[in-house]
């Protein structure tokens, strides 16, 4: 399942309006934008994310020898066309706001300014790249905004669509303020914190669940978290508590126990206690289990004494809005503004930038969608240049980088934005002269 | 973001639990089986799907001495513990369902006999191939039912969620009845046929659209079929209307306009007589946008004229239900059967197998989820044996036997469940022996 960055990951119809756009020599500059055209009613802010893979892609983007006989091999591609990717490369620019930027509907997170075939052909896989990672990143700060102060790991990777969801997910949740990730492929490739406890199959391979704990904890150097609900929760919490004195004449320190079953926050109360009253507390106390940012606030509120949460299937899926409407749409081609008109889908014209407006202390207090403007606006311009003639501007930005990003405009978001419950969405108005450009495209005929 | 097959794409309690079974040289045989917990409620049956990914997995799984010495940069691991893993190998056996297989819930649809690390490593890696085409084929298989005789064709690449998703989001829904899919490289990966269209961007890149749709059929050597809602739908089914005899002449036959946005069964109806109109009555009409098996049974039921439809979002994310509690569990450790009590998570010990009773028409009648028998038992096993000693018994299956399969199952499925609608769940009964032995384990200390 090797899939790198392939040039065949796209759709055929982007590879058939390329044969017309080369047999009609339709090479003029093409502007695309990519936004979400609606969020959905769970989420009221998203948080850009995977631009360092888009850019990746778009750098090194070619069709191999095999690629290039295997469409011939097709008989749909005339051999002028197919022989005429051997040199396709991207060799346009991008702008795009930075990764961990919070952003709303309509707004352009990404645009394109290639020759058209070059602009189109990348469509599938920008959007696959950025859909993903921009809705687990979202997912995640919903999560981290309901757990101030807690450890939250992504435990995703199982029930991931994949293995490139399983380590995108990882990489997004830790951009947006998770301590890291249960991945451990994710650790070697993006550096992420790799954490990890144990499983229900290495208490149950033991006869008896205190064999199973003295003899895990024995062979870790250090960072021991023990599993406790196998069969009793309490019962469990017993035998640790019996158990650290002679651990802990071999130098092995409990940190942690995890509860993954049952009610979890009574079951944490009693594990507290008995912690306690065993002397043990400083191990902190670790929940799993079907958890998302809901649950976790409830649990929290509840007064459950929860040190971090491990956060799998509903993170890696976003399962309660597994998708966004993000799009990526014709804006301009040679230099004339283009517009999509069908119904309920039409587009705002034209090149656009968003300029956010802060209030004195530094929160948002509304975007502002207007044309790219040869003069400054009201706000801060939120799409910079990240990519010429093919080529990156700068280095990959470092993840804590990003991560300080995140964490700023979380604390910079209105208030009831951040309890997750916004009653009323973020204001995002349309500049005027992007009106008059709308209208003035409407009055042509097509 | 080449990933492959590699050993890390694991959960890191996965080798921390390896590296005590190294120390206790805890190496006998393990047995885990996977199956779903329980059905999500908009599902009355699932498809098995992805097995063949799953054994190329194990067959192929090491450690590369890169990710050895990785390992060892973390310091979590012992130099003995990290040294052992240049010769880690999966040297088990499966048995499981053959992919296209119909299951329901607590059934096991594969087992690994193993040695207990090399059982334990592969477990997130075996959830993920598995979870994900056997969510998609599900989901396919629902769209399959609702859409009786019409092409269905998997265009849900971009929202997918990362690129292997979208791979294998087109292996499962053609396995489970669709026509083929968008995109490109899961017809060059898997040999699965490609269909495509054109995109909106081709029509605003032009200024007329009647010039759009003449250089796009021109370009194609065969098989053209129009977007036509980019600005007004039954306006552009005019345009081509007045095309075709033009393009005829010059040898090219428009096949179908494709239909993405509003009212989709009043536009389908109105563009039907169009085209009948005009003499194109082999012209068919698809549609696109947001579809499932509950629109598209609807615009079905409305009389709404398509021949087929475009599949995308909803069935690449699953969006009902993105993902199934697909566990993978300890049943039997060096001889003896193991069991999980976890509170609402407990689990059926033992080696277990499905016996599947039809009736006279070949109907499904109902399932017994016994333990794996030493004579024979009613009904047919699902289970097979498909690896010994790490290798495979069989070639991969081609996937259009599998094609054939899952036909067979959705017609042998009671009535209701091929509706979509089931009132009441598929009969599994737990076999009296199974039930005993549980009982057996419950009265044994921990």
């Amino acid at each position: 399942m090797t899939i790198a960055h392939s040039a065949l990951l796209t759709d055929l119809y982007q590879l058939t309006m390329l044969q017309t756009y080369h047999a009609e020599r339709m090479n003029e500059t093409a502007v695309f934008e990519l936004f979400v055209r609606r969020l959905p009613p769970q989420r009221g802010f998203l948080v850009a994310a995977g631009l360092e893979q888009a850019l990746d892609y778009l750098e090194n983007l070619h069709f191999t020898a095999e690629e290039r006989d295997w469409l011939a091999s097709t008989g749909r591609f005339s051999a002028d066309f197919v022989a005429s990717l051997a040199d396709f490369r991207f060799t346009g620019a991008v702008q795009a706001m930075p990764e961990g930027t919070a952003f709303f509907a309509d707004e352009p997170i990404l645009r394109v300014i290639a020759p058209l075939p070059q602009a189109q052909l990348v469509e599938s896989r920008l959007i696959n790249l950025l859909h993903y990672q921009t809705l687990i990143a979202s997912k995640a700060a919903r999560c981290a905004l309901a757990a101030p102060g807690r450890l939250l790991v992504d435990f995703g990777l199982r029930r991931a669509h994949g293995a490139e969801a399983g380590l995108l997910a990882a990489r997004a949740s830790y951009l947006a303020g998770f301590a890291g990730t249960a991945t451990v492929l994710a650790g070697m490739r993006f550096g992420i914190p790799i954490f990890g406890t144990m499983a229900h199959s290495l208490v149950q391979a033991h006869d008896r669940e205190e064999d199973a704990f003295e003899r895990f904890a024995a062979a870790q150097p250090g960072n021991v978290t023990l599993l406790i609900d196998t069969y009793d929760t309490e019962a469990a919490a017993h035998k640790v508590v019996n158990l650290a004195p002679r651990l802990r004449e071999r130098g092995v320190t409990i940190r942690g126990v995890r509860i993954d079953s049952g009610d979890l926050a009574e079951h944490a109360r009693q594990v507290r206690r008995i912690l306690d009253e065993g002397g043990l507390n400083d191990v902190i106390i670790f929940g799993s289990g079907d958890l998302d940012e809901h649950r976790i606030r409830d649990l929290l509120a509840s007064g459950a004494p929860f040190d971090g949460f491990g956060i799998g299937t509903r993170l890696d899926a976003s399962t309660d809005a597994p998708t966004l409407d993000m799009v990526y749409k014709l804006q301009e081609y040679a230099g004339q503004p283009r517009r999509k008109r069908s119904e309920g889908k039409a587009t705002w014209p034209g090149r656009k930038q968003v300029y956010r407006r802060t209030t004195a202390d530094g929160s948002f207090a509304g975007d502002c969608l207007g044309l790219v403007a040869q003069y400054p606006q009201p706000g801060e311009p939120l799409l910079i240049p990240v990519m010429e003639q093919g080529r990156r501007l700068q280095p990959p930005e470092p993840l804590d980088a990003i991560r300080g990003r995140v964490r700023a405009q979380l604390a910079a978001l209105p208030a009831d934005l951040r309890t997750n419950e916004a009653a009323r969405p973020y204001p995002v108005d349309i500049a005027p002269e992007l009106r008059e450009l709308t209208a003035q495209l409407d009055r042509k005929p097509h």
